[in-house]
C-alpha cells in the first residue's frame, strides 16, 4: 500500500477524530500502547485539578466533597460498556497482580473440595507467579498446560481456570464463552486476565457468562504508568466470594472503626486499602478517551490495522521475519508479533528511527495497534522502515545489542 | 497564651521555614495532616513533569530513561533518615493494608511451628482486618489484647506481634525496643505500623532492632490522597522471608519472562505488580518536604505544639472536654484527642469556623500537629475557637449533626 492510499484510509476512518484525544509526540510512530497507553490530552488538567483544587484546597474534606470515597466504583463504572459488564460488577483497585491474587484466592476458597487451578504455561509471568503464590499458600495444585490442553484439563477437581484472554506474546484469543461453559459444567470458576483485551477488542463479560476478571489500567485504557487495575466479579457471585486481603475499605462500615471485619455487600467488598486518588484521576481521563466510541468500531479498526501491518511486513520483508501471531485476524487481539533471530537489535534500530514497538524474549518483535490513535499511514510507514532496516542490516550495531534493564 | 506570645514562638521556631514548602489555604487552620498531609508546593510541577514529559513525551522508554523501574526503591530510600533505616531496607508499594498482609503472612510462614499472632484490640481497624484475614487464610490464632496485656501475651507460640507504634486514636506510643526485645526472646517477629509515627516523631527501626514495618504515604509524609505505602524489612531478614503476593516485579529477572517464580535478592522481592509511577512522583515530593530537616527537631516541635494545645484547651474549656491521650507528652505521638459527648457536632462546628481536625467514633475529637506546617499561633487560635464553640453551644445545630459518609 502506498502512503497516499493509507492516508485515504485515515481520511475515511470513522475513529480518526479520537487521535485528538491524545498528546502524542509528532516524531514517533507509537506501536506500544499495549504496554503503556499514550497520554490523554485531558489528563494533565484533570490531574492538576485533583492535586491543586481537591487535595490542595479542600484537603481532607474531599473524601466527601469530591466523593473520593466512591471513585473505585465510579471510575470503574466507566468501563462497563468497554468490557460488557454492569457498573456494579466493576472496581478499580491495586495492581493487576494483587487483583489476580485476590480473585484467585477468593474463588479457590469458595470451592473447598477442589484442589486444582488450571492455567496456561508461558502465560504472562505475573499471572503465573500470582497463581503459584496462591497455590503455595492454600496448598493447591497448579496445572500449567499449553493452550490446546486447557479444555481437556478442566475437570471436577478444578476450582479455578485462570487464563489471559489475549496472549501477551502471540495475541491469540481464547473463546471466552467456550471456556466459561466448560468450567461451569465442571463446577469451576474462570478468572480472565483482560490486560491485552480491555479497550482493544470487544469483550462481553456478562454475555459470555463470565465469573471473574482483572485488567490493566495502563495499556489500552491509557491510565498512565502503573495505573490501578480493575476487577470484575459477576453480580451473582459477589455475596458468595470473600476478599482474602481484608481491609477497611471493604468493610460494611469503614468509619464505624469496629474491631471485627464484616464485608460490605456488593463489589466494594473487594477493596482493601485507601484508594489511590491521584492515580485514579489519571485513569478516569484514560477511560474517558473511549467516551461515545463503540467497541465494535474499535475492534474492527484494530483488525484492519494489524492485518495491514502483517500484509505490509510480509510483502516487504519476505521470509526474513516470521509471523508468530495467529494468521486469522479474528483469532488475534490488537497486537502482532514477528519472530526474527535478532529481534532485540532490530527493535532498537526501529526505535532509533522513531517506530516504537517492544521486544519480548526470546526472539519476538511486538507491535501494538491502538485504534484510538494509530493511523493507517503509521502502519504502512512502520512496515516500510522495518523493511529498510532489515534490508540494510542497520540493526547490526553494538549499540542496538546492549540490553536495557527494562525490555 | 496570647496570640502575640504564640507569634513570638513562631518567629523563634527553627522549623518555621518549612511551612513555605507547602501550599496551604490561608483560611484554614489545618490540624488533620495526620489523616491527609497538605499539598507540597513542589508537587504539582513534579507531577506535571512526570505526566507531560515522562509519560507524554518519552512514553514506554521512561522505564529506562527516567529509571521508573527503580522508583519503588529510590523513592523509599528518601525515608531512611525519617524512620532510622538503611535505604536497602525500604520499599514503596501498594497500600498500607496490602503491605500489612504481605509482611504478616511472610513472617508467620517463616515461623511454621508457631500459630499465634498477637495484636492490640481497638487498633486501627484495617490492621485488625488484615490480621484476621491472614489468620483465616493460614489457620492461625489472632489474639487481640489491650495494650497493657501485650507483653504478657508474647510467648513461645507467638509467630508475630503486630502493633501500631502510635495509636490512631489516643496517640499512645509503644516502646519499640521493649516489644522487639520481648518478641525476640520468644522467637517471634514484630511488625510495626508506623502510619502515625513516620514523619511525626523520631523512629529508629534499626537502632531498636526492629524486624518489619509498614507505613502510610499520605499522612505526615504528605504524599497525596491514597499515596502508596512503604515497607521496611530488616536486612538480616530479607532472604529468610518470602512475599506471599508473588508478581513479576519481585522476580529475579522480571524481563526474562520465565514461567517459574524466583524471588530477587533484597528488598525488591516484596514488590508485586507494576509500580504506580504517578502516585510515586507525588509521594517523592511529599517526602522531600523533610529534606535537610532532622527528626529530633520535628519531634521536639511536635511535643511543644501538642502540649500547648492541651494546655490551652484545658485552660479554656475546663471539664467540658476530657483529654483522652496520654498526659505525658513523651508518651504521645503528634496528635491529641479530646472526648466530648457531642464530638461529632463540635468538630463540624470547628470545621465551619476553619479549624480542621477530625472525629473518631464514638466520642473523640482528634487534632493532628504537623511540625512542618503547623504554627504555634494556629494552635492557640484553634483552642480559642474550640473554647468559644463550647461556650456558645454553636455546635448544637442539626446541620452539624448530619453524619457525612466519610468521617
Amino acid at each position: 500500500m502506498t502512503a497516499e492510499q493509507a492516508r485515504a484510509l485515515d481520511a475515511a476512518d470513522p475513529l480518526a477524530f479520537a487521535r485528538d484525544r491524545f498528546s502524542l509526540p509528532e516524531r514517533l510512530i507509537y506501536l506500544d500502547g499495549n504496554s503503556l497507553g499514550a497520554l490523554p490530552a485531558a489528563a494533565p488538567a484533570a490531574l492538576a485539578a485533583t492535586v491543586e483544587q481537591q487535595w490542595g484546597e479542600d484537603l481532607i474534606a474531599s473524601w466527601n466533597k469530591h466523593a473520593w470515597i466512591d471513585w473505585p466504583a465510579t471510575v470503574a463504572a466507566k468501563l462497563a460498556p468497554i468490557v460488557g459488564a454492569e457498573p456494579g460488577e466493576l472496581l478499580v483497585a491495586d495492581s493487576t497482580t494483587v487483583c489476580l491474587f485476590k480473585l484467585l484466592a477468593a474463588a479457590a476458597r469458595a470451592r473447598p473440595g477442589k484442589r486444582k487451578i488450571v492455567t496456561q504455561k508461558a502465560s504472562f509471568p505475573t499471572d503465573l507467579y500470582a497463581a503459584q503464590g496462591v497455590c503455595d499458600m492454600l496448598d493447591l495444585e497448579l496445572r500449567e498446560v499449553s493452550p490446546d490442553e486447557v479444555m481437556g484439563e478442566i475437570d471436577e477437581l478444578t476450582a479455578v481456570v485462570s487464563l489471559t484472554h489475549v496472549d501477551y506474546k502471540s495475541a491469540a484469543v481464547y473463546d471466552m464463552r467456550a471456556v466459561n461453559d466448560a468450567a461451569h459444567v465442571a463446577g469451576a470458576f474462570v478468572l480472565w486476565d483482560l490486560c491485552h483485551s480491555a479497550g482493544a477488542i470487544e469483550v462481553d463479560l456478562d454475555g459470555t457468562g463470565s465469573d471473574l476478571a482483572v485488567g490493566c489500567g495502563y495499556k489500552y485504557l491509557n491510565g498512565g504508568p502503573g495505573a490501578p487495575a480493575f476487577m470484575y466479579v459477576a453480580e451473582r457471585l459477589q455475596e458468595a466470594l470473600t476478599n482474602p486481603l481484608q481491609g477497611w475499605m471493604g468493610h460494611a462500615e469503614p468509619f464505624a472503626f469496629v474491631d471485627d471485619y464484616r464485608p460490605v455487600s456488593g463489589i466494594n467488598r473487594f477493596l482493601t486499602g485507601t484508594p489511590p486518588i491521584l492515580a485514579m484521576a489519571a485513569l478516569a481521563a484514560g477511560i474517558d478517551t473511549f467516551d461515545r466510541i463503540g467497541m465494535a468500531d474499535v475492534e474492527a479498526k484494530s483488525r484492519r490495522l494489524s492485518q495491514l501491518f502483517v500484509d505490509e511486513v510480509e510483502g516487504r520483508c519476505g521470509s526474513e521475519v516470521r509471523l508468530a501471531s495467529p494468521r486469522d485476524p479474528a483469532e488475534r487481539g490488537s497486537h502482532v508479533v514477528f519472530a526474527h533471530a535478532e529481534s532485540y537489535a532490530v527493535m532498537q534500530a526501529l526505535i532509533a528511527r522513531g517506530v516504537v514497538g517492544d521486544f519480548r524474549a526470546p526472539d519476538l518483535m511486538r507491535f501494538g495497534f491502538t485504534p484510538l490513535y494509530t493511523r493507517y499511514a503509521d502502519v504502512v510507514r512502520a512496515a516500510e522502515i522495518l523493511g529498510a532496516i532489515l534490508e540494510s542490516h542497520e540493526w547490526d550495531q553494538p549499540r542496538f545489542r546492549t540490553r536495557a534493564k527494562v525490555t
